[in-house]
C-alpha cells in the first residue's frame, strides 16, 4: 500500500483522482489540499464521494508531502508546479504532474504561456502508448487532453512517415475548462451550440507537434483547431490525414492493430468512435475511413478528457511507475449511455 | 411613433425587448443604457441583433430619459427601480418596471428582499389576463416568471373559490437567474441534471399568493417550489390542485376556455402543453388532468420566462397602455423544434 | 464464484447489469439471452463493454438456464417474466424480476397493465432498506424506478404515521424508457423541454400505494405525476408532504438518520441532493427542507434509473440472497460532473 | 398577395415554412398537405402554430395544386419531386423543391442516390448570394444545408482562386435528420455526445464540389466530413483551407466583406461566429482567422440548417421568383440565448 497526495483536489481532475483511487487496491489517499477549501471536507465539496473518504482539505508545506506521501500528483495551475516540484522531489518519491509546466521544452513554454520557466529539466512525456521509458522515471508530465486523443489518432501513420498534412478538428466537452464559471461554461452559451475557439493558436498545438515530430522529423504540416460543445466530458478528434502515397483499408487497419496491439487502453474499432462509450473509463477508441481521391484518411478518436485526457493517465503513469499492473483501478468500462 | 427607453439593457430582459420591439411597427427604440457598456454598440454585446438597431449602450439621467421617451422599460435589478421611477414619472411618460420593486406591498417587498422601499405607491400588477385596469395606467409593475405562469394556471379555479389547497411545483430554463455565470449556470452543473432551490422560500411566492388571495380570500394553502431543469429558456408549472368538491374534466375544460376566451396569449388545449410550443413566443399554454381520487386537478402551464415572463409581457402592457393593438409586435408563433 | 444469467440483456438494463457486474468479484457472466441479437457479441452491441466480456447473445429454453445459471436476472418486458418464471424456478436458482409483473398484487396488476396473470403467487417486493426478509426468498420482485425514489423519500415519516397527505412530483431522465426510439425520445422533443406524462395515471402509482400503505395502513391522500426532462439517467422526486402535526427539522433530520442508519446506499444529506451526486451508482440521496406555514415538509430524493431504480438494486438483491456483502460489487462513486 | 402550396407539410420543413410565411404580409397559405395526416389540422401536428392558421392537411393531386396556388414549395423526400414537378409546372406557376432531385446532374444523382432520374432539366441551384439568375427561373433547386454552409464560407476564395485545398468539418443539429425517431436522434445517444457520419462519403459533398468548381474550375482538392452535435438546430461549419499564396487577414476581410456586400443574410463579422446568434433566422454569419504557418484559413459559417439550410432559404428565393423585396417575411433576429 502507498500513500497518495492530491495537489490541488478540489477542481474536476482532483476529483476524478480521488474517484478512481477509490477503486485501486494498492493505494490510500494520505493528503488532498486545497488552500481555499482548508479545514473542509473533500466530500463537501466534491458531494459525490460522500462515504468514500473521510479526509479534509489541507494546506501543507512541500517538506511536509515530500514525508507523507510515496506518490504525489500535482493538480494545479500552470507556472505553479515549477514551484512545487524542485522541493518534493525527493529518493523515493514519484510525482506526476498534471500541468503543462515540463511537457514541453521550457523556451516553447515560456513563449506560450508567458510565463519565465523556473525549473528547467528534461522530462518524460507521460503518454505511454508512445513513451515505454516512462517506468523509469520519477517525475512524470502528463500530457493535455487535446494532445492525447490527437497523438494517439494519428501515432501509427506518423511513425510510419507517411503524413503528408493533419487537420486535427477537436470538439470537446466543457470540463476541459475548469470547475470555475465562466462566460463560456454558461449554460445558455453551451447548450445547443458549438464554439470554435483559438483557431490557429491553441497552447496545445505545440505538445501536438513536438510528439509527432519525434516519431516522424520531417512532419511539419501539422494544424489543430478546438472546439467546444455541449458535452461535460469527453474530447472527439477528427484527424483528417493527408497521406504521401495510397493506403487501403486494410493496411491502416493493420498499422494501428499492430502499433496498439500491447495497450490495454487503446481500442482499434471497426465503427466509428463516439463519446458515449468511453465516457467515466479510460480507454481510447479510435476508428478510421479511408477517402481514395485525395490521399485522405480520417481517423476518429474518442477518449474521456477528466480520465485518459487527465486523472487516469496520471494513475497509469503511477502504475508503470510503481510497477503495478498498468490498469489496476482503471479496469471499468464507461457509463453508457 | 414612439420612442422607447431601455434601461438597463444588457441582459437577457434588454435584448428580448429589443428583438420583440424590431417587429413592432408603432415603436423605435431610442435610448438603451447600460452602465457597464456605455459607449459599445448594441449589437456587439447582443449579437444576434447585427443589423436590427445601429445605437450605442448610454448612461443617461432620468431627466434626459424623460424628456427623450413616451415609453420607459425598467430592466435594472431589484431595489433600483424605486430610485429611478420617482424622477423619470412624468405627466406623459409611460413606465413598465420588470424589477420586483412595485410588484407586492412595500412591507412584504423590505422584508423577502431585504432592502428599504423608498417610493411607497399603490401600482398595478401588470398581468393582463387579471388585470384589465393596466389601459388607464402610467406605471406597470411586470410580473415575475414564476408568478406568471402559476397564477394563469389557478386563476380560472380560485375565482370560483374552488381550491382548497395548491402546490406549484415549477421547472425552469436558467435564463432567469441571469446573464451572469454563476455556479448554478455552469454547465457541467446544469447539463443532465435538476437543481432544486429555495424548496420553500422563493420570493415569488408573495406574488403568487398576493394575486391568488384577490381572487379568493379564503385561500391559505398556497405552497410553490421552483427547480431549475436543463434549458435555456421555459418555465413549465405543475399545479397539482386540491378542490373542495369534485369538478368533471367538462367543468375544468369550459371554465378555463370562458375565463380565457378574450386573451389572445392563453391558449387553452386538450394536451398536455410542452416548453417547445411556447419558446420564443408570448403564448401561455394550459392543458390539465382530473384525479378523482382525491379531488385533484393536476393542470400544466408553459410559458418562455423571457417572453410571457418577462419581455413579451412588458411589451404587452405597454401596448394596453399606449391603445396599441394588445398583440402588436407579438404575433409570432414559437420557434419549434 | 456463482454463474449468472440475464435474460433480455440487449436493453439498458441489461448493460448496466453487465457493466456493475465487471466489478463484481463472485460472479460470472454465464448467460446473455436475446433473441433479436442471437449469435451477436454482446459488446457489439454495448460497445463501451468492449474487452470487457468475450459472449456472444444466446437464445436459449428456460430449462437451459437453470442448469446453467445460479442467479437469474429478468430484464424482460411487462407480461413476459410469468411465462418465464415457472420453467426456471428450481431448488437452487435464485430469480430477480425487473419487470413488474410481481411487484403488485396480481389482480391490480390486471388491471393496470390489461394483462391476465398466469402465475400468481406471493413475492417480496424488493426494495432492501423496506424489507429485510429479501434474504430468505428465491424470487424477488424488483421495484419500479419511480417507486424506488418515492417511496425512500416518505417512508421514514409514513412509517411515523405522520403523513395526511403527499404529492409525488418526479423528474425523470429518458432512459426509464427503453432502448427503442420513440417520438418522446426524440432529441428534438426532448432537449430544452420537460414532458409531463400520465398526470394522475402512471402505472407506478401502485407500487408506491402499496408500499406506504404498508407503513401506515390509513394513508389515503397518495399522489403521483411523472415528467421526462432532458437528462439521460437520474430520477429527481419532489415529495409534498404535509404533516398531521409540526415537525421540525431536527425531528426530520433525527428520523430520517435513524431510519436509514444501517443502510448503506442512502445518504441523507444537510443540502439538496441532485441528479449529478448519483448518476452511475446505487446510491439515493435524501435532503428536505420543513415549510412551517402549511405544515408542509419538502422532501428530495435522487436515484440514478438505471442503477439503484433497477440494475443496481437488483445486484443488491442478490447480494442479500446469496450472502454476500450487500454492496459488493456496487461501492462505487457517482461519476460526476 | 400570392396562394401558395406546401407539398409535404408535416416536417420540419413544413413547420418552418408556414412559421415564416406567417410574418409574410404578400403570402396565403392555401393548401398544405400530408398523406399521412390529411384532414388533420396542421396545428395539431404543428402545436406551436395553433391560432396561427386554420387549416387542415390535404391530399391532393397535381392539377389541385396547380389551380390553387401561384408558389409552391416542394418539401417532400429525395426521388419525390420528380414525379411530381412535371405535373405541377404551368405558365405561371413557381416551384421552389426543396428535395436533392434537381441540384446536382441528374448522373450525379442517380449515382450517389440510387434512384433513376426521371425528369431531367437544367435548374438553378438556389444559393442566391452565389446565382443571381434565381429571379429569372419558373424552378429552383433549394441547396442542401450542409452545402449552404459550406459553399458561403469558401466562395469568396473560390472566386479568387485561392484556394488549394479544403477541408470542411461540418457540425449539425439534428433536425437535419427529420421528424421520425431513430436510433441516432434517440436522446441518449445524442446528448453529451458527438457522431460523426459518412466520413467520406456523404451525398452532399456533390453540391458542393459542383458549386465550388464552378468558381474555380481547377480546385479539385475539396474534402468534407460531417457530425451531428447535441443541438436541435444550426450547423457550424468549419473551412480549414489551404491557399495558394499567403494571404493576410485584411486581404480576406476584404474580399468577403466585397463578396457579399449586397447580400442581406450574410454577415461577415469579427469574431468567431456561433449558432445562437443566428437560429430561427435565416442569417448566415462567417468570421475566420488566418495560420500563417501552413497557409491556411480556417472560416466559419454558422447557420441554422431549417431556415438558410432550408425554408427560409426557399423564401428567399420565392421572394427573388416574385420580384418581392429579398428579405420580406424573413427579416426577423435569431431567438437567443
Amino acid at each position: 500500500m502507498i500513500d497518495v497526495g492530491i495537489i490541488g483536489g478540489s477542481g474536476y481532475t482532483g476529483g476524478e483522482l480521488i474517484r478512481l483511487l477509490s477503486n485501486h487496491q494498492y493505494t490510500n489517499i494520505e493528503i488532498c489540499t486545497s488552500r481555499k477549501f482548508a479545514g473542509k471536507k473533500v466530500s463537501d465539496v466534491h458531494r459525490h464521494l460522500k462515504v468514500f473518504l473521510d479526509l479534509e482539505f489541507e494546506d501543507v508545506s512541500p517538506r511536509d508531502l515530500r514525508n507523507r506521501c510515496d506518490v504525489i500528483f500535482l493538480a494545479v495551475p500552470h507556472g505553479t508546479s515549477m514551484n512545487i516540484v524542485p522541493d518534493i522531489m525527493g529518493e523515493n518519491t514519484k510525482v506526476i504532474d498534471l500541468s503543462a509546466d515540463y511537457r514541453i521544452n521550457s523556451q516553447t513554454f515560456e513563449m506560450l504561456y508567458g510565463i519565465k520557466h523556473t525549473d528547467k529539466r528534461d522530462v518524460t512525456y507521460g503518454l505511454p502508448e508512445i513513451h515505454p521509458e516512462i517506468s523509469e522515471n520519477h517525475l512524470i508530465a502528463n500530457p493535455g487532453c487535446y494532445p492525447t486523443g490527437a497523438i494517439l489518432s494519428a501515432a501509427p501513420l506518423a511513425k510510419s512517415e507517411l503524413i503528408n498534412s493533419v487537420i486535427f478538428d477537436s470538439k470537446s466537452g466543457i470540463t476541459g475548462a475548469g470547475v470555475n464559471p465562466t462566460h463560456k461554461s454558461h449554460y445558455p452559451n453551451m447548450a445547443e451550440n458549438v464554439q470554435p475557439y483559438k483557431l490557429t493558436s491553441h497552447r496545445h498545438y505545440a505538445e501536438i507537434f513536438q510528439e509527432l515530430s519525434l516519431m516522424d522529423e520531417s512532419l511539419i504540416n501539422v494544424n489543430f483547431t478546438p472546439h467546444v460543445i455541449p458535452s461535460i466530458r469527453g474530447i472527439l478528434t477528427t484527424a483528417h490525414i493527408f497521406t504521401n502515397k495510397q493506403v487501403s483499408t486494410d493496411e491502416i487497419k493493420s498499422m494501428y492493430t499492430e502499433f496498439y496491439k500491447d495497450e490495454p487502453f487503446v481500442r482499434v474499432i471497426d465503427n466509428i468512435p463516439t463519446l458515449s462509450a468511453v465516457k467515466g473509463s479510460n480507454f481510447c477508441d479510435i476508428g478510421f475511413e479511408i477517402d481514395v481521391n485525395n490521399n485522405r484518411v480520417v481517423v476518429i478518436s474518442a477518449i474521456d478528457n477528466l480520465v485518459k485526457g487527465a486523472a487516469g493517465q496520471a494513475i497509469q503513469n503511477m502504475n508503470l511507475m510503481c510497477g503495478f499492473d498498468e490498469t489496476e483501478g482503471l479496469w471499468i468500462p464507461a457509463m453508457s449511455p
